[in-house]
């Protein structure tokens, strides 16, 4: 068999656990790096801007992060009914952020990643993601976001967004019943985590073991909501949004209707969207 | 740079126009012949079933698979009132043909494929998509979509589903104005065409082409549905439908909420996601 992309410069992850690829066709390598957490690249791609690389899995690309920023936040925004006090866990290249400080409402974000490198190069090579670094309202805190939630005060929060790499490595702690009790216990009643939470494809094993994680914490409805996402594997991602002491059947559709920002790919319509679960993820997550 | 997919056996789809790349690991390639239209080769994956591969282009696996068939048919199907007699142009693996069929009120279903040896391969290496090829309603045709359409009597067809390749190669004449209005010609009034659109994200240019072509060819309302599909570029995929003499404003949700079949992704909840339109495409279509 041939493998036409070898013959010129590409980045492949093979993602060995579902026995699938996904590359680009790069002009360079623009940095590499050992951090004292992780390794990581910046390539220049043809076609889809720069790519960050943590540990041989691709994070972003300029081209396609938007799906994934605007669904991680937005949904869980216009769930709340009013959140002001938001924490962000991992989310180093501060797209997340950014999106977040777009809802007027909100007071305050903290930003909880291990590694402030990534924040570093995010704003050398992703510099429109980190547009938002200056708000008065955002606080960078380079720490361990375990750590962090375990000593925050009780119900200081109202929403807490896991912006994390894959639940291997520095992010293992964050897909566990004793970090997601530490998440309970911060929220204000109302308040929401939402986590990102792989493929729905390839990895039902552990959206499911996440959901029963959550439950197990003392949180009571679960959601996970699906979209696009073509540089992680198999092109499709989810998100899984949990509450404090009430249940999550609705979001403010009129106000996600009316927003006063820009968004390429969150409206209302996507955002009901995203709550569409195919009857697979149904069977598999027993809802 | 590192191509870590080199390093064990993979079938790598490097998709040129877009500078990104889809691989599959593979156990061993089971088949590969040269017919009179086209190159193909079916490969066994180490996860993704059987893979089938036509002139170097991913043409589907047996894990994803459905995700195609269903949303290339259950919302066309839906949105009809009453479709009686199908076509299929392309669509040789007869996957969608299998859909078609598990509508009670189809009649009649042609599938015309120009490449035998497709539904021949497909019959050994996705039996599970031929299962429904000896319905009676079921006729298999082995000729050119193009000549087929042109002499359709006028009037005489409910809903037409353009299952093709890229339109480069054997499907270039399935994306242009003069095969629309053969169809558009061949459709009773009211009737239905849908057409696989490429990628959201990657082929805006080809999807507003498309659309243009339809409504050239006299149809009017036209409405692009996007889907995840893993093996296809950019893992999201799109359906373009548009309908003779009426407006395409609405399915028969109640009807798809009850229907009498299994699907594992389509459903009424998805039909309506489908419909969709992110932000990003709304701007490039003019929508």
């Amino acid at each position: 068999m041939e493998n036409s992309a070898a013959q010129s410069h590409w980045f492949t992850e093979a993602h060995e656990a579902s026995g699938s690829s996904i590359g680009f066709r790069i002009e360079q390598r623009l940095h590499t790096e050992q951090t004292p957490y992780q390794s990581i690249e910046i390539y220049q791609t043809t076609d889809w801007g720069h790519l960050m690389v943590i540990d041989g899995c691709v994070m972003l690309t300029s081209r396609d992060n938007f799906l994934y920023h605007e669904m991680m936040t937005h949904p869980a925004l216009f769930t709340h009914s009013l959140a002001k006090r938001v924490v962000i866990i991992g989310g180093g290249d501060c797209g997340t952020l950014r999106e977040v400080l777009r809802h007027e409402q909100v007071e305050s974000v903290v930003q909880v990643d291990i590694d402030e490198r990534v924040t570093r190069l995010s704003e050398q090579y992703f510099p429109e993601l980190c547009e938002s670094n200056d708000d008065p309202r955002a606080e960078l805190l380079f720490a361990d976001g375990l750590h962090y939630m375990a000593e925050q005060e009780a119900e200081s929060v109202d929403l807490i967004i896991i912006d994390s790499t894959d639940p291997v490595g520095p992010a293992e702690g964050l897909f566990n019943t004793a970090f997601h009790a530490s998440c309970l216990k911060a929220l204000r009643h109302g308040g929401i985590l939402v986590q990102q939470s792989e493929s729905p494809l390839l990895h039902l094993d552990l959206i499911r073991a996440l959901r029963s994680s959550m439950r197990e914490a003392g949180f009571q409805s679960v959601r996970t909501l699906t979209f696009p996402q073509p540089c992680y594997p198999s092109g499709w991602w989810s998100c899984t949004m949990t509450r404090k002491g009430s249940e999550l059947n609705d979001f403010r559709e009129r106000a996600a209707a009316i927003k006063t920002f820009d968004t390429r790919y969150y409206s209302a319509e996507t955002h009901r969207a995203a709550l569409a679960t195919p009857g697979f993820m149904s069977e598999a997550l027993a809802l």
